[in-house]
């Protein structure tokens, strides 16, 4: 497989594959609905809406993709999230995706220990995928928004989990860089030291075909020259394909600062669950929510 | 005093005050010589050199601005770094800047309790200005580079310095985001409840005449419509002057991202000192570092 070097190859990869199927939590909201509608559009997935009978039974592309949408009318938003997550659970749903509903309620039935989609002793976290204008492929990066600060097997899952996912986007070989204020490892920084384990792991094969280098900062990361500058030398090589962030700050001020101030495209999922779950929320473009549904549908595994 | 809006208006600025003088530890290096020359031609600074003797009398900017830059010769590297340091304490230059040394050393001749320049109970920190492409003002932020985690009185010592750059630069009453993950005060982030008294103190007048708001992220405190969409109300409005990170990780992540992929141009110095310090690390530009220089010039006081 060719690696997907941006959105636009990762919806015309998508096209020629099996359709995936999204179970949505509430899709009683317009922002939800309209990247539902930007997903049957593109052919990729097909959707089970969990919500408001009156909502969801009135919804135009109810007629418009006959047979592509099913619908279970629940009117209570907490038992509607539930039965979303059981039928990810049950193997009828791919996908789970949040509509109008608080993060947290939805959380809570992803969760649950009898009934959840998160198996004992996975990790939940996040990973952002971004399209950054004047770089020649994604880059990946995680977590902007769940584990305040991992510790170190949480750092192993997370690695384990973007590697995942970038061998679903075709790159086999994932150049992976732990970020970190400074290039030094040391007792003064203790995450530095967590990132030597991480490394050593790493060369006894545990992440499999990678390359993990660090304590480095992004820019170095990212950039041949910066690197090259400072006199370091990392197999990293100033093009890693995903970065371990330190703390949920430093990734979501890498994240605000991408789509805020650089008019990078980005798309978001949780994993860790048994599916990944989209979590849209109101400030993303319709064409950011669509490709989180892409990436999720991607990332997906058979069931 | 009009505004400073970017680092060729503060240039402009600088020609009509009166010059400077900058101490400069150990510039044995064409990058530290290439920014005294830069300052020299621009007028705004003079300079007095403490190195090797063979070295600095060597200099070709002796001869050209002649009068203008003075040298004391010593050999040793630690010894010419405490020299310098000690021509700030007597009130010989108003600024100290950093050569070929490492930061290390020159950071344990600042903080000497007998002969440094850090006066008792005053916090060092780092404020980074940056000139960002397609906006209208310069952006001040704290701290990329010096305090891990930092403290409610350290946080407290952040706000009051980052105010008073923010005057220098004649903005009288600075826009200051503390910026974090949430929107939300929340025991679950201890960081938040200090955040809270932050603004109680400055509800009390504690930093004079500001407007300090958050949790906030760096988007919403950017972006007037990114607060707009989230509905979120805020006297900051989306139009920070300033912003105070939550960790030394997210401000550096801040900070590279900025330099690395929104091709911002930023200048830096220590502050908390007597006299502000510019330490120019290689990956600078000529042009980051003359500017380094220009707001250390600007914000340092008469003594």
């Amino acid at each position: 497989m060719q690696s997907i070097l941006n959105f636009e190859s990762l919806l015309g990869h998508l096209a020629d594959t099996p359709r995936r199927r999204v179970a949505v939590a509430c899709p009683h909201d317009s922002h939800t609905v309209e990247a539902v509608e930007a997903a049957l559009h593109e052919g990729f997935a097909d959707f089970i809406l969990f919500g408001k009978a009156d909502i969801i039974k009135a919804l135009p592309l109810m007629d418009k993709y006959a047979g592509r949408v099913d619908v279970v009318a629940i009117d209570d938003t907490d038992e509607a999230a539930r039965a979303a997550v059981m039928a990810v659970r049950l193997g009828r749903a791919d996908v789970l995706m949040k509509g109008m509903l608080n993060t947290d309620n939805l959380l809570r039935a992803v969760l649950n220990k009898e009934h959840g989609i998160l198996p004992q002793g996975n990790v939940l976290t996040h990973i952002t995928a971004a399209e950054i204008p004047g770089r020649d492929r994604l880059l990946f990066f995680t977590d902007a928004a769940v584990i305040p600060s991992p510790t170190l097997p949480q750092r192993v899952a997370m690695v384990e989990d973007i590697a995942g996912v970038c061998r679903a986007f075709g790159i086999d070989c994932p150049r992976i860089a732990l970020i970190h204020c400074t290039e030094k490892t040391s007792p003064k920084f203790p995450l530095t030291l967590d990132y030597g384990q991480l490394k050593e792991m790493a060369a006894e094969g545990h992440f499999g075909h990678v390359i993990i280098d660090g304590p480095m900062d992004v820019k170095v990361a990212c950039d041949p020259h910066a690197g090259a500058l400072k006199g370091i030398v990392s197999p990293v090589d100033g093009r890693a394909d995903a970065l371990i962030m330190p703390d949920i700050e430093s990734g979501n001020v890498f994240y605000k600062t991408l789509t805020g101030f650089v008019g990078a495209l980005t798309a978001g999922m949780l994993v860790g669950t048994s599916a990944p779950v989209v979590l849209p929320s109101r400030g993303d473009s319709t064409r950011a929510k669509l490709c989180s549904l892409a990436m999720a549908c991607l990332t997906a595994t058979d069931r």
